[in-house]
């Protein structure tokens, strides 16, 4: 098992509030991909602009997942899930992208990139402004 | 196999000076934790402050290994890796947190954290100034 995994939480904020931004396409387009376009219904197909393509296995407020159906090589056929929870006065957001074949460096920048559009995320939902592509943080030469 | 991987790159800046940066006290101090002390060379033994106390398992330019000794219940035995490599203009890090026993909450934790350390880091080697404990970017009420 190889997988990314990451989590945030924010304060006051409703687990209805962080999956709907986690789930529709103008929450998407407000801390991942700017030009995120396509159907965030269970069932439907998502374009998230990059050369991305995912199908919604499921979204209700607690879990939100998507599985890849174009993209780049490596992640044709993963799993990108969201698993929202009440915890006091926070809503936590556990992140996982799994089924990658092998630990490949790719992986490794994909991880820190996932790191930084969760840090997007938490940003969009304390202050309505969050950093998408093409406003996100470079972290290497892949950028 | 449950590891946390990261992967960031800085432009112009010699793999010799990350290394120095990753593996001595001065450089953990400027990017992860402000109060670390204890002998960086190999076989040493690295406090950094926080409870988390380290074996210097390697130290050379292209690798940085640590293996935890003291700290969080499920970091001991761990070993912290930094793998250092030009690729032409840029010199790049990778990062590998491994031997974490279960993919827990706390992993989740970390992975992100380790994360926001990484561009820390980043930044120290960019412009003299990262942002090491106390003054990290907070990411959920784990801090």
């Amino acid at each position: 098992m190889v997988d990314i995994v990451h989590r945030i939480a924010v304060k006051g904020i409703a687990p209805e509030t962080v999956s709907d931004a986690v789930a529709t396409r103008a929450g998407i387009a407000s801390w991942w991909i700017g030009e995120t376009s396509g159907d965030d219904a269970v069932g439907g197909t998502l374009d998230f602009g990059a050369d991305i393509v995912a199908t919604v296995v499921e979204r209700r407020t607690e879990r939100v997942s998507w599985q890849v159906k174009e993209g780049p090589q490596e992640w044709i056929g993963t799993h990108i899930t969201f698993d929202i929870r009440q915890d006091g006065d926070w809503t936590v957001v556990l992140f996982k992208h799994e089924g990658w074949a092998e630990p490949v460096e790719f992986m490794h920048h994909c991880s820190t990139k996932w790191g930084v559009f969760m840090l997007s995320l938490k940003q969009y939902l304390e202050t309505g402004t969050g950093s998408p592509t093409p406003h996100d943080t470079l972290i290497d030469n892949w950028s």
